[in-house]
Formats: structure tokens, sequence, C-alpha cells
């Protein structure tokens, strides 16, 4: 594996990390990037919780959603969410799906997610709303397949949020950094939004603001800034991903034991 | 004791502690499960808060809530709720009786509970509500007598979660695993469904969506990926409960001493 | 000093770190208690933020709120809430005075507190409310003259706890740990009622329930249980107070310098 | 550089963890000081989150916002929030800007910030909002130009804290410890506002106890105590800044290296 892949992969097992340390990603959802080296290959982790992938974890997938080669572990059900939009939007480069506590009350009600502050315009200057009955009328709302994952790529449409009534969201980036500071800063402006709404009516950012704040917010400075933010507090809490220096070889990632009740010796190394 | 009852004894202090770590349980409230080898009794603490239950505070109780033999110790005074349910449902291996912050205002107001979100039907199609005014009248609202068990018992019905007027909730599982599972997110559709309606009004999902949902929500992969990561969270806090091994011998739990002050140097173990 | 007193102050120290570590009590607020051998006097801490208190910190006041002695420290402003409530109930032996984020709503709207779940009980059959603008007219808010203090304690009357407009909340215990288990059990009804509002229409416990309940609740067994939990938590985080054994010899507590940036060595000795 | 000037830059240092360990500050806003000896100065941190600001990270800058020397550094683009209001404001000697999830619903909503309880006054006595759409249009929202920074000062005027209309909030303070202690209560006076008008109609402080309620809640004492308990915070989470002695040379910071995804052994250092 060549040291930019290797690198990439650490970036992306810490994306999947800071998003979930930062409250938006419970024990489901998920986080891919674009190949590196083949932008017609997805990186995303076998079928684990977020909080807890390693490089190690991560499987190359085709856009069609299929494994390359035949890794012997199981793959999260929905990642034809990632393959159907990287097939539809080739200035994407990182994807990522969830159902925040924040953002779910949109999907819910109906009421539409608007920039309400300085911050918001990260998400775009407008995020669509995906409901899975009018294609496809009562399902278990999951994503599954590829003409599910089309529907909602078209939903997405040019934009780079999307909420999907009764189920969650999806957000796509520019780069891994960019997804992670848009994923959290939506959260964010989802929280405020839902929290203004309980004391008056809200006053959203006009046209001309969203447009203007958008790329100002998304510069390299500020994406920067958060980031040794998020790394640092995660490094705090003793969660970064392992490297895989720490591993004897690397190969492709094999299917685990199922997951033992960890020992009690491991508290010593972590402390959160 | 058999190695396997041994296995099910830690699965039970686990699912205590995880219910408590993940926010859902306080100092009161109850995990039990069906004794693995005697389906006529079931395992529940001794009276103590679930985040410090360990295997060896596990007592065996008839189905009519009598402890096996005689150990000295203090019971729950809630228990019949675990033995009622267990004799009208042979289906159900595993009890969970809480009052959580997010669940109560649906217990105080009689709003519906109902699936918002795809993760919603893992509390099944319908959660009736229990209210002890209607067949005992004005009492301290404590599940304490059988015929109140019993009256419960029969508001669950064919479910699995029945509301408590004023009280909590009360889940049920065909495992422990699954009522783990069913509790955190019956939880959290009920926090999901609170926000929700403090900015419009909800739009539930509909009732082929819940009978699709449900199966597809409890298969194997979902609820072992949920469990990895909620005993890996554990593990980290430094809070994974101590295994039998680490006593010189095992036998039936007898009531310790009255709580003392525990002493600093216990700080140095655990750090969370 | 006797050991029962050591171990009263030690007690009181306790109570005062809980309150603050279950979020109730942040850095203003205070607990006392009657001294266990002269009850025309009290025990409370310095002035000092209660999560930090130590039995070392800990002076005694006459019922008037005159320190004994002429300890070299700060008190309270706010202590003649405490010596007029010893004054008048000669039944209450632990006070505790807050500003709980759950509590000051109704401060602050004049919505009446009340018992909404099997729990709230524990804050006595009535809340009642004091205004300070009725008796004082318009005045910084604090209860600093006697007038003030003997003015609250007639509104607190024959009850548990009163709430006090614009400000807090007040609340007392025959015991110290009946004191905490009323102060933390009244903020989690309060949370609850809050949330309860957010969705519906409250339906609070009947004058019945709220009768059978309070004595059922404030049985040795659930405070001890919730007790054992409070202090496991504490000692988890590394939080209990130090042992007076820790001193070289235990005398009255002198004005300490003030408080300067703490070393980074204590990091080490401390974890959370 | 002098001694005074070394603990003023600890204690700006300070200033900025404690307001982001108390959950007013994120990844993003600042807290500067004016210069302890050249009251033409202020000092501000490189463009750095303010939880991981060091002294060795604090620039001096001219109160046009320029930077004094060369250094080599990134700078906050919103630094004229800071120089516009020493300029106006002779007796402001510490500056914060935020944007928290409090104060926010009242700058999207517009509905007035008031003191609703007894540390509510330490905000002032009114709170002014300020709409950059007033003088500016329909900008990104940020406060970058010298004009933009004199129309806030401006609408800040003779008080404390001015809200920015979709934006955050920006106060001021005699002292570093007085504007920490002004924005962490301002900020729990939004939050009690907030939630008290999910309930019932606010009450907030009359004019006569909001001019009472100021000089008495900004006495040294409540301060003083308050920072006790906010340091020690600090340092028992392990965050305390690292003191200069542990650099070899005190010198003009530089621009570092940008941040590498730190190192795993890091975690063994600090443990939160």
């Amino acid at each position: 594996m060549s040291k930019a892949l290797d690198e990439a992969c650490y970036e992306l097992a810490l994306a999947n990390r800071i998003i979930a340390h930062e409250g938006v990603l419970d024990g489901f959802g998920h986080v891919s990037m674009r190949h590196p080296d083949h932008p017609d290959r997805y990186l995303l982790s076998r079928s684990r919780s977020p909080e807890l992938v390693e490089p190690a974890d991560l499987l190359e997938f085709t856009l069609d959603s299929e494994p390359v080669g035949a890794p012997k572990a199981e793959f999260y059900g929905e990642r034809v969410i990632h393959g159907c939009i990287y097939q539809a939007r080739p200035d994407v480069h990182a994807v990522c799906h969830h159902h925040s506590q924040s953002i779910l009350p949109f999907c819910v009600t109906g009421v539409a997610l608007e920039p309400v502050f300085h911050m918001g315009p990260v998400m775009g200057q407008v995020v669509p709303m995906w409901d899975s009955r009018d294609e496809f009328g009562h399902t278990d709302l999951l994503v599954v397949k590829p003409e599910e994952g089309q529907s909602l790529a078209r939903a997405l449409g040019p934009h780079w949020m999307v909420l999907m009534r009764r189920h969650g969201a999806t957000l796509a980036g520019r780069s891994v950094r960019e997804l992670v500071f848009r994923t959290i800063y939506s959260h964010a402006n989802a929280e405020i939004q839902l929290r203004s709404m309980m004391i008056g009516t809200i006053s959203p950012l006009s046209a001309a603001e969203r447009q203007r704040g958008e790329p100002r917010q998304l510069q390299p400075r500020p994406i920067g800034r958060a980031w040794e933010y998020w790394t640092t507090r995660l490094q705090k809490a003793g969660e970064l991903p392992p490297r895989s220096a720490s591993k004897p070889a690397r190969s492709r990632p094999t299917k685990r034991a199922a997951p033992k009740p960890p020992k009690q010796r491991a508290a010593k190394r972590r402390s959160r």
C-alpha cells in the first residue's frame, strides 16, 4: 500500500471517530472517501460503529458498491448511498450518512433546515428533503438497493446535504476534512434552529448572505483550525485510531471473530 | 455454577451497566434475564443501582418472585414486574424497567409514543400505556403486589414495551442483547419524537413501515454491531464488571455490609 | 474533635460534592448540616464552591449565623438561609440552597412545581413559592439579612422545599442523606415536568398518591441505594473529599491564601 | 518579558480554556486582553481554537489590529472586534467573542436577552442587539473590516455585552476574570431564559433589581470563588495550559508547522 493511501486511510479513520466523538454519529451511520488513486472506487469500513473504526477496517468498493477482492468481512447494508453519490458526482470525494438527534426533528416533521447563523452556509445554499415513500412506497426505510441509492443521489442533486424523511441525513464533501466540517456545523445549525424555534420566529440568512458565506467558511484556514481542535480533543480522550505501524503486516482486512466482551486490562490503556 | 451460566451472568451485569452508561437508567430501575437452564426462574441483582451490578450480585427468583434459597440480601421491591412478565410470556428472556427522562414526558402527559424514525420499530408496532389508577386507584405508584405485576403484564400483552403513567417504562426481549438494543433505541426514539414535537407536527412511520422495519432492525448484525460499540465504550470508561475469576470462591451472594464511603485509593484504578 | 463529628463532617463534604457532581449545584450554592452534638449550631463550609469542599473547610455557626470562635475565613453571604431554617424547624438537620437550570424555569415563570412521577413526592406534598419582592421590594435578590432569612423560613413553613422567585430553591432534610436524595430527585422531577410541558398537558400525582408516595420513597433502602450509587460515581471520578487523616493536625480551618492557578502536576493525581 | 506580563499571558490562556471547558466556546471564537504595560496594544492568540491556546500562542496587536513585529503566524480574521472595542472603551481590559448555543437562539429570533435570575445582571442592565444588515447589507456576516468593528463597538456603547444577529455575542470586562465571569453567567442566564420561555411567561428582573444586582455580583469574592472553581475543574481534566518555564527560551511565537495528526503517546499524558 502506498504511503499516500496509508495517510488517506488514517484520515478516514480519524473522520469516523471525530464525527462520533463530537456527538453526531452514534453506533450506526458511516463515513467513506473516494479512493485517492482509483477514482472509480471508494473506501469504507467493514460493518462497525464509526467510533471504533481503524485503518485496518477499511475496504475497497467499486462505485456499484461491490467489494474489491473477496474480503472476509460483513459490509454496511446501506453502502449504496456512498457508491451512488460517487457515481453521480465526480466532484465529491467523501460522504457521511448519519441520524443525529439534532437533524432528525427536521426529518420527522418536514420543517425545512435553513442556515440560521454565519456557519450555516457550510451545508450549502439549500438542503433538499428526500422521502423514500415517493418512489418506493412503504419500505423498512433503509437505502439498500441501487435504485434507492440513485434516487437519493438525484435528490441531493448539485447540493451538499440531503435530509431523508424519518431516517437521517447524507452529506458530501470535496475532501474528508470539508465533509467533517460540514457534518459537524450542519448539526450545530440544526440544533440552533430547533432551539430558536422554541422561543420565537427564526430569521434565516438571506440568499446573498448564504452565497457569500459558503466560500468564506470553506476556506482552508477555518477548516484546518477546526480539524486541529477535533483531533486534539480525540487525542486527549485517548481515542486516536491506531497507526498501521503497530501491525506486523499490512494486508486486506479479514473478518475478525465476533466481538467478545473486552477484558478489563484494556481499561489501563485508555481512560476516557 | 456452569460455564454457560457464568457467561450469562456476566452478560446480564454488562446489560445493567450498558443501559446505565448510555443514560437510560439512573440510580433506580433494574434488568433481569430468565435463567438459561431453568426457565421457571429468573436472575436479578440484589437491590443495587444497575451501574454498579456485578455477576456476584445476581440472585435467583422463582416466577412468583420468591428468592431461591435464603440469600442474605435486600431485594428490589418491584421484582414482580419481572416475574409476572416471565409467567405470562414464555417467549420473553429478558426484562428492563426504567424511568428515563426521555420516556417520562409521554408517561406524564399521556401522549402516545410512536416510531418516528427507521430504528423506532425496534420497540414494537404499538406501545401500550398502563395506568395504575385504572385497577388499583391512588397508590404510591410502585408495582410491588403480584396483582399489580399481573395487571402490567396484561397491558404489555403481545407487545415488547409498555409505558406506565407517572412512572416509567418496562421492556421485554427475546434475549439480553435484543432487550438492551430495544431499551436504548426506544429511548432515542422518544427523545427524537419529543424534540420533533417542539418544532412541528410529527409524521410517524406507517403501519407497513413498522411491520417491515421491526424484523429488519432486529437482525443479529445490527444488534451485534451496537453491542460491540456499547461494550467498548464501557471498557474505555473502565466500567466493565469484574469477572468472577477475581473471586476466590463463587457462591451465592450474601448481603454485604452497608456501603461505606469508598476509599480514595480506588481512584487510581479507574479514571473516567 | 470527636470521631462522630469527624464522620459527620466527611459526610457533609460528600454531600456538597455529590450534589455538584450530579449537576444540581454549580460554582455557587451551599449545603449545611446541624451540628450533631450541639443542636444550636450548624456546620457550613467557608465561602467555596461545593464541588471543592473538604472536611477542613467546614466552620461552626450559631443559629444566628455568627461564626463560633474567630475563624480567619470568608463566609457565604447567604448563610442566614441555613440559620433561620434551623431556628424555625427543630426537625431539620440539613439544608441545601441551589440554582439549578431545571428548577429556575419555575422560579422565572411562576409555574407551580408539582410531583409528576413516582419519585416526585420526595420533595413534599406541596412546594411553596417565595418572592423577595413581597416583603422587601426590589433588592439584589440575595438573602443576606436575618429578616430575609426568617421570611424565607416562614414561606417554607412545614414543607421540605421552597422555590425563590428569580433566584433558585432551598431544601431541608431530616438528615444529610435525605437532603441529598430530595435535592437530586426534585431536580429530576422539575426536568421531567419541564420536558412534559413541551409536548402536552401534565397530569400530576393526586393528593392521595403524594401522601402514599412520600413515606415510601423516603425509606432507608432507596436512600441508601442512591447514596451508594452517588458516592461510587464520585469515587470513580476521583472526586472523593480527602480524609482528615491526610492532615498533620486537625484544627479549626483558617483562611488560606487566595487560590493560585494550580500546578500541572496535579493532573497526574486525578484524571477525570 | 516581564514577570507581570508572563502572569497576564498565563491568565489569558486560562481564560480561553475555561470558557471553552465550560461549554461556551467551541472550535471558534476568541478571547483577548489589553496589554498590561502598553494600553495601546492588546494580546490575542494566533488563529487557534480557544481550548488549545497556550501562553506561547499569544501575539501583540495595535488597537488598529495590526500585529506588532512581524510574527510568522496566521491571525484571527475577526480581530477588529477586539481592537475597535479597546479603542472605543478605555475602561475595557478584556474581550470575548463567541457563538454559544444558548445565546444564538436570541440572535436568530431577535428575542431580547434579559436578566431572569439574580446572576443575570452581571451581563449589564441592557444587552443591545447589532445587525450587520443595518449598515453593511448582505455580507458573509463576519466582522473583519475596521468599519464593521467600529459599528459593533458603537452598538455595544456603554454596555458590557452585545448580541449579533445570526452570528453570536461579544462581551467586555474590566479584567480577564470579570470577563470570564460575565461570559459564563450570561450564557447560563440565556439558557435559563430559553428554558423558561418553553413553559410560561418570563418575569425578568426589574430595573431596580438589575441596578442593585450588578455591583453586588461583580464583587471580588464571587468572581474569585468562581475562578477557583473553574481553574480546579480545568486542572482535574488535565487541561491547564503549559507554563512558559517548560520552554527553553521565551520569544515571540512563530508560526508552527501545520498541525499533524497527534501521536498516540500523547494520550498517556492527558486522560480526559
